[in-house]
């Protein structure tokens, strides 16, 4: 079969109840396009649970703050759209804003515990833009699995939370990040780093590979974790650090005394290119 | 088939899920129970649109605000239990509140123009309530037609709008006001009134009936309908009027000159027992 690209909302909802009607379960993996090795990962996990692969390439308006970079943000239609082939999508659904946010638009869904901290301080609406489309999203392509990347943690949290408040029957996996050779999770946002940005970048795994050999040494003290990481962090140049933060998997919740489970989750500016990275220490 | 009668989440998107495997239309009237002759209409028309009728009886602590009724809110499961079974329901779905906001719960679904003015103004945080426990609702059941009342016109016109806006599967019906002979709109809160107030609680139909005449005989000036409409209810004993409004079908907008479609919308109190009632004028 080959892969079909649809642009409607009406005839992508059409394609998923065709789906359903053949008893086939539908694997949904949401994305803003600019397809990297990140992404192909997330679509073989998907295949590999479920009978039909719909990817959406949907660069969300509502999710980008008015200073932010929606206008700049990469775009490759023709480069996703052969990506997406080779990595065996049945259905590409790629939308208009004015198709997704028709005339006289007003619904928001909003969270409102887990979308606090992090990057919610710099990203004031960001998680209403991401909750909302998702919840859009996830009504046309009518999912039985949703697939996210670990990589933009609290985005995962705060729809693993939605999914639950809002009684939607879609499990939810997320996916370990892909990281480049030297270490660097995979984005699409890495294409703005010049070759000396490119190499500041790399201190956000060593602040995760830190943290994670503290722990193992017996630290338990969140303050000090921090501490020693906003030291490593400083040493690269171009880089400004916007959160270190120690949290609790789940609610999010700072920590000061680490358990079982952990996350570290790190915003760091490198030149003019905010990049997050996060890991789970236990 | 004997009525099923479901109080878990679980158990009734498992049900659900069972009918649309066997090709089934699955119709949902959401109630706060007490069922009178006006959710009796919207289980007919359901029953004649879809395969399965699906009732949900669930007080909603979370559309009430703090000084409102919730706690005296009329209750009656075994009324309504049998009542539901005559009207030929098949699955009466009763959780708790426990059941349906769960551990954690900070998720709502936000309308932003639509649940402002008419009932909004006095029960503020009152939409966002019933907009979230719908969409979960509809997440629960999984229904192809979901049917409600006008007489709650705000109601259905911000769950219209909800529907359209998160694209929303869902085929939303609007079914006319059931009267008692008199031409009280059938209510819960009727139960509410003494046989005085009962009596002065006719004013609010009449003043449907005076603007349509007034219409009829070419009076297109919002404000002076509005006028008539509040001596009209001035001259009933024990009536407090919230708001008398001439809004738009779809926007709820305020119209100044009645064009093809306007809604004449009201909100009056009698004694301590608040009414509303509404018709649409063409």
């Amino acid at each position: 079969m080959p892969m079909e690209i649809l642009k409607t909302v009406q005839v992508m909802q059409k394609k998923a109840h065709e789906f359903i009607r053949q008893g086939l379960k539908i694997g949904l993996v949401p994305t803003m396009g600019f397809l990297h090795e990140g992404h192909i990962e997330l679509m073989r996990v998907t295949r590999k649970e479920t009978d039909k692969l719909i990817v959406s390439i949907f660069v969300n308006p509502a999710q980008f703050g008015p200073d932010e970079d929606f206008d700049k943000y990469p775009r490759d239609s023709e480069g996703d759209i052969k990506k997406a082939q080779l990595a065996g999508v049945d259905v590409l659904f790629m939308p208009t804003a004015d198709e997704m946010y028709q005339g006289d638009y007003q619904t928001t869904v909003h969270l409102d515990k887990v979308t606090r901290g992090l990057c919610a301080i710099s990203r004031p609406g960001h998680f209403d833009g991401v909750t909302t489309v998702v919840a859009k999203l996830f009504n046309i392509t009518m999912p039985h699995t949703a697939v996210f990347g670990r990589k933009d943690y609290q985005q995962l949290a705060v729809i693993s939370r939605m999914v639950k408040d809002l009684n939607m029957d879609i499990r939810i996996i997320g996916v370990d990040t892909v990281r480049e050779p030297d270490g660097l999770a995979m984005s699409s946002r890495n294409k703005y780093l010049n070759p000396d940005e490119r190499k500041s970048a790399l201190c956000l795994k060593k602040s995760l590979d830190l943290a994670n050999r503290m722990f193992e040494k017996g630290e338990r003290d969140a303050a000090l974790i921090k501490q020693a990481v906003n030291d490593l962090i400083r040493e690269y140049p171009f880089t400004r650090i916007e959160y270190i933060n120690l949290c609790h998997p789940s609610t999010l919740e700072d920590i000061n005394t680490l358990g079982d489970e952990t996350i570290l989750a790190l915003a760091v500016y490198v030149g003019k290119t905010r990049l997050i990275d996060n890991c789970l220490i236990k």
